[in-house]
């Protein structure tokens, strides 16, 4: 049985404080419980049919508590439209900065992504593309919004964020000779531009681009072309469509 | 001012039902309706605050109707979360096949896309890299659905899209020798795959890929490949960025 209460903390989490107080986050649909049953994530409690803990039996030892419920309880408590049959609460994990070795590897830092289907969406092109670290700044959407969680598709589980004032984990890594990129109007072609093996991509805000305190950090400024040749052309490019074309042409090489 | 009538109809045309019937669609926001003013299309209504109207002089030649109003009255009518100071309820245009030289021009095929902001955001990543026709099987989501039509930030009115049986549309391109490309788990890199300069590229629907009966019709199966090391890595990407890594090889090279 689904309690009141359980269905008004599984709601809570929709909101950042109920989040950061209860130190859990909510996972909802079967292929992403499925997920967080795989991933060292603990899970606190998890909601689901008859049908689906019969399917997975290792619930019983993953989940701390497991509440069996039918389709319309779960329903209820659930923030998607269209429901499946499990939700899990899990625990959030300490975000540490990650143990990462900028001489070797790439990763992406985040300036001020305020839409959180970006942000899930950065998350599954960032795993996609193997790169394990987003450094996100300070104002960015939280990684454990419920909407991030969906988009991500599971990336969530295994890209490792964090959350820090981007201006000094650039400056650090400037000092260091890290290859610091950045996506501009104004950049030097992606296409053909010089790319490293390792280094830090940073990606900017939806309406803003990169904020100007950060972009005076960017030493390696580059540029997606438009191809268009309407007169009427567009402005920009999705930052997650921008990022995408990014990790793409970083790895392909 | 808006009358109750008036706001009704924005409202309905939510509803695919209600805008093939009326023939309109709508349009909201500065930006969006300032591309309505650049683009060919008829603007039935406009609606927008004395500001908006006095910073658009052009308003008055180019809709047929203006209706002055506050934000609060367009708060009322709007269909966003956070309305701006401007929507226009916009004629449809015919949607013909459009005329597409396959020999020369590259496309994109769209099979069984239904997510609106994946729609949207393919047109948007289409007017980016200069590819002018989008063609989508007729289970597609519409493409006058108002969240494609702000998803794709006014490549909307760039775009030339068409509804049409995508087996007969691809099989008359394949008679005549057109290279028909799609994406799938287990193609060819499409790093290292020789891509040509026109042909057409299928894309397909979110959950279950491109449909059986379309792929047999593929005749270059390619594949975007992971980078992850991570065993329990992602089965798939989101299918606008994968459109989008697909747009960037085909326009780089």
């Amino acid at each position: 049985m689904l309690s009141k209460n359980k269905i008004k903390l599984i709601q809570s989490l929709n909101r950042k404080k109920e989040r950061d107080e209860s130190g859990f986050f909510l996972v909802e649909g079967n292929k992403m419980v499925e997920e967080a049953l795989r991933s060292e994530y603990q899970i606190e409690t998890l909601v689901c049919t008859a049908q689906f803990a019969n399917q997975h039996p290792e619930i019983r030892s993953k989940a701390k508590e497991l509440i069996e419920a039918d389709r319309d309880s779960i329903q209820k408590a659930s923030l998607l439209q269209n429901p499946q049959e499990a939700l899990a609460i899990v625990m959030q994990p300490e975000l540490n900065t990650p143990e990462l070795n900028l001489n070797t590897d790439l990763c992406l830092a985040l300036d001020f992504i305020q839409d959180p289907g970006n942000l899930g969406t950065i998350l599954r092109i960032a795993d996609w593309f193997g790169i394990n670290t987003v450094i996100c700044s300070e104002n960015t959407v939280d990684v454990f919004n419920p909407k991030v969680v969906q988009a991500s598709m599971g990336a969530i589980f295994r890209i490792k964020t964090n959350y820090t004032n981007l201006e000094s984990f650039l400056l650090k890594a400037s000092k260091n000779q890290i290859p610091i990129y950045g996506t501009f109007m104004d950049g030097n072609n992606i296409y053909t531009e010089p790319l490293t093996k390792n280094g830090i991509v940073v990606l900017g805000n939806e309406g803003n681009g990169i904020s100007e305190s950060t972009s005076r950090l960017v030493t390696r400024r580059i540029s997606i072309p438009t191809f268009s040749t309407n007169p009427n052309k567009a402005e920009s490019l999705n930052v997650a469509i921008a990022a995408s074309i990014c990790c793409s042409e970083f790895r392909r090489r």
